[in-house]
């Protein structure tokens, strides 16, 4: 062992949780404070309108203080009832998830296969929806950005489908792993509900989740069947009109929320986006500099926020197993089908250049340990892609 | 205005969110890791085990990246079936809401009446059993230390008219403003599933809560029909044998969580609990002295937690409001029935001797400057009981 | 034991270290940065400049990486010769000590001997200035409040007895427990160079120490004769230009001392001071109320920041030891002629209402516990002074 | 711009202040304690034995609240007198500092002329001791790791020098960038003082300095007439005895100090010098993998903390400017002699092989920015030798 595990600063480049920046964490050990005083009002109102243009919207978004899984959940509860049937797309693990959860409560699933390699298919989605003159289909549900595979689905051409059929279904989209990180828009792209979480490019420690609600699934919640309670967006939007929540919020977390935004803001969400585009084409540079295959097909559907590694043969366990051993760094894991044929490297949240070739340099170190066969000007490629300006 | 409302430290005295310690705050603020590594399966591994002993329990105890409204909701999904009857007990605020959360999630709820200044009746529990030779009663939901009114319920008398009725309802019970302040027996008092919070005596912030469960309450959970998935048990206490969680947890808050637990086991549970009956003597010794009332009618029901004081023809936003406004402290509104009439002190949690002088001295002083009429001995009543070893 | 002394905040009421805001423990918890960049630069400019107000000067204020001492052997070393005269009076314990210091670094001091009951005597003043028609005398050296007795020096009638003799010694005021607690003017008073530490008014942690500097003591420091290096005023000046230090200075302190001074700003310098009037008053109401006496004679000297009681049959670090075992609290015990004979509270720093009714709850409850005479209304005579507007 | 200068975690890679731990930032944060009471002298005893592994030592350290430039005074007021001569060398800029200081004290300084590429030379130290028969010099200083040029002295080889001149002169050693990086033994090397900072490979932030005395120093101490009183040693070993300082200490960086001897024995001091030598090594094989070169000239005394690579015709500062401005990252600028010839790379204190990945891709990249001719495989060697297990 190199005796560098157990000094230094971890690699966290999962995707997600991602690294917290320090001032996050300063600002979140704050004292807690009485969450149904005036101070904490401004809090409320102050970061439930700061928020709204990371979604690219202006109405409402709903804060839970709990994790994207509950905001999943949420998204389903107030919108539809049981027996509803919802149609969704087999992009990756975390697609498959949460159309399983949907059956779990009581829905009924159009799951439309996939490759894992692909997103979102605009072409299916569209014949499907065409097909569906009974307007059985309630609701279409996407995954932004898989985090499972590095693939980012088209909404917009998902959405132009939904028009194109001139469907009235709800379009939920599950942007986990990417806003704050992917280009987005809740408004322009006629989404009615976005899920989100705080620990990806929100750079927060997990604990706190979203729903940014259309008009359109607000209406629809007020007749949607399925019980719910905590989720109900209803008396949340009713405390938060005075910046108060209707049980207690997690309030170190939005004091978290509130440092975080203010990052945001300060870098510019465009150069938010382009900068986490950067990053992604780095990372590609090396892989392919590697000599090794992105799992994402599509050009179209790269992911700006991870990037997964194919390893149709097996032993990318035991690669991360090595970095994390060796080079103390954390990657994610293949997940479902893709167990131990994919590694991912997270490249999103508080990142910067140089902890990119930090983590691609420990990838590179830690691939020709595993005694896997790479070329070595991986690392030189991706240093190619970050001197240009 | 006196200029102290800008320095010092607020005195926050609701009865809960509670003054976090400060090594629980930068415990909380350590970097978030890998939520599937080694390093958070030892964690997860430590806090499951070590959060037993404050539930007085050896079976398993869930933990919720959510508030306690959520752990709310989880008692009645994963124990209920749509349309089954549940008996509460009207003790107050949250016993209201608690019951309205089960009638919105499907259930039928027997709502025994009560005046708000006592606990759960046991003698009203039990003749409603008996009488219940159908077992149409699935469950049996007693609020342990009611928040809104500072009455603590006599659990085992619950736990004995159930017995007594030969009953084979579960028993649910909150303790979000008990847990970790007031003596508490899950195991012992045969309690099927405890709810409880972070943000009260385990001294975090808000946003992780509880679920501790009986083998009864897990089978139970087998056939209960209620739709869950972000609350279900199973998949939970499946991923939490080694350590883990099925989707992603509150991280920054097991670090808080074991922080807590460690100071907790310091102090001795047992020295916990009689702390905060001192403090709540201490308090009400107070209150008398001020020729003011407590809240709540029955000795043994007196809260060890929080202490509602009595102000039947209002007023007591108005104090409460002084009180912020000229000595930087935050105390309990009245809830529901009792707005303006009662004003809540909290006494729980990270706290000690002279943090309840000082706090007992503002109420004092805040009440004489909103112009209550009270006899200045209050505060020394206070102290000859804080004098004593 | 009461248990107590396990659980909530220690109330740290000695004279100093005083109780750091949480709020500046975190920003001192940032990580270091370069103390050649530019990042640096604007935090030294604007830390320069901010302090400047708090000694209530236009000149200068040079910051050392030390502690205050080493800020009273930067006043003597560069304003002084070896084999210089200078004049400083037997205020107290600190008093005490500087001129032993500046007898071990080869001046001659003429110490004015005192009963540690009354300031620095400005009649005693004038007069030896008055006979000094030879001007040997060069330096004046006042305490201006005795940390060690809670009276505060009357530094203008010092200044005024320097004037009335024509005198053109310098005036070298300590100021390290009154700075940022009690009313100072270090231009409007004359003074030539004033010495303050971190660790008190400021409320930050100890390692940071100051002098403000007129241009009569930069004048006198091209000549002394004393050795120096790490405390001359000249490199540091100069560096200070551009926001630098000559050698590494204690950034993180230095963010502290940036929200310490956003803080006061905040406040209101007039209001700070206001308020350690009201404070001390509170005190010495409570000190009567028990029936015991203040060590300071002349009221004209109370100090703002702390009160030392005075027990001339001794026994005070008796209850000293009583109130932090059963009561967790800190109080400062008598030093040098005083041992045993006072025990000081302090007052001073971050600090409100409420933590004072605290700290004079634990005083009293601890003098009955450790079997003083006092009369228990003690702590009302403090409310009924904190009561009012 | 890249826009990367905005975001993620800065790359502080000058050679001290060095990256510190955020554990032992947050251990800093703790609240101020009483100075003078139990739980403060647990604290100091604890560092003043748990520090002195560190210095190899089993004789006694002195802590001051003073950054190292204090340490440096310390070390030759305790042990000298006016007039006295010392024998010193040009290794570099600090060794040209604390000379200077010397005399600014009242010292007679040899200073043996040196070329600002090599360590102090053993053999004319030999020669300079051999013709003092009369044994006018009364100490030897030199810096162990002079980190204005990456050269690292060979303190042993010096001891030899006096031993074989058998020449009673104490041998004072700075070692502010080498402690906790470098492998040094006080004790077996026979030095008589060394001096420390903390802000190097102790992590901590700046503020803390240290002197570590033999018994031959102490004799010295009694006898040495330059004036004194901040930096005494007597005091401070007095009080230390019982946990104390004579003065305030710096509390909180002592808080600090603990957390960071705790990492520093966790990883183990042999595994800890083992590590900087790895890092250095890969540090070199990059610069040469570019076709630079390293300012050290003899591989014997390549220092394990930092490297300083060579610019002769300057150029070093636009290198330095634009990896700051592109990559966020501080490097070290060339001092004295060395201005724009040389940047230098810290790779010392909490660091590891990604971080130096990335430090040196950020170097590589800032060369090319700055249109410095460098071969891009420069990276690459430093990966083959961080490859190595």
């Amino acid at each position: 062992m190199s005796g560098t595990t157990t000094t230094g600063r971890h690699f966290l480049q999962i995707p997600g949780p991602t690294n917290v920046p320090d001032r996050v964490l300063r600002a979140m050990a704050a004292p807690t404070i009485d969450h149904r005083g005036p101070e904490f009002a401004a809090l409320g109102l102050e970061v439930l309108q700061a928020v709204k243009p990371v979604f690219g919207t202006a109405q409402p978004v709903v804060i839970y203080p709990a994790s994207g899984t509950g905001a999943w959940e949420a998204a389903l509860t107030n919108t539809l009832s049981p027996g509803d049937t919802v149609l969704a797309f087999e992009t990756g693990h975390f697609a498959t998830l949460w159309q399983e959860m949907a059956t779990r409560l009581g829905l009924r699933v159009e799951f439309v296969p996939g490759d894992w390699r692909h997103g979102a298919d605009p072409q299916a989605a569209q014949e499907r929806l065409a097909a569906d003159t009974a307007h059985e289909i309630k609701a279409v549900m996407v995954v932004h950005n898989e985090t499972s595979t590095g693939v980012t689905s088209r909404v917009p051409e998902i959405r132009a489908a939904l028009d194109a059929a001139d469907h009235p279904a709800l379009l939920l989209v599950d942007t986990i792993s990417s806003l704050g990180s992917i280009d987005y828009r809740h408004d322009e792209w006629g989404v009615d509900v976005t899920v989100a979480g705080s620990q990806k490019g929100l750079m927060l420690p997990p604990g706190l989740s979203f729903n940014a609600i259309s008009e359109k699934a607000l209406q629809a919640s007020k007749t949607a069947g399925l019980p719910r309670s905590f989720w109900d967006w209803q008396p949340i939007l009713a405390a938060n009109e005075r910046g108060f929540f209707p049980y207690t919020p997690a309030t170190n977390l939005l004091y978290a929320l509130r440092e975080a935004l203010q990052m945001l803001d300060d870098e510019g969400l465009a150069n938010v986006y382009a900068r986490h585009t950067r990053h992604a084409e780095a990372t590609r540079a090396a892989v392919r500099g590697w000599g090794l295959e992105v799992l994402a097909l599509d050009e179209r559907e790269y992911s700006g926020s991870l990037t997964a590694i194919w390893m149709p043969d097996g032993g990318a366990d035991a690669v991360r197993e090595v970095i994390l051993r060796e080079y103390d760094m954390s990657l994610g894991a293949g997940l479902g089908k893709l167990v131990d044929k994919v590694f991912r490297i997270g490249h999103l949240g508080h990142f910067n250049d140089l902890t990119l070739v930090g983590t691609l340099g420990g990838v590179q170190m830690g691939l020709v340990r595993a005694g896997v066969k790479v070329d070595p000007n991986g690392i030189q490629a991706a240093l190619e892609r970050l001197q240009q300006a």
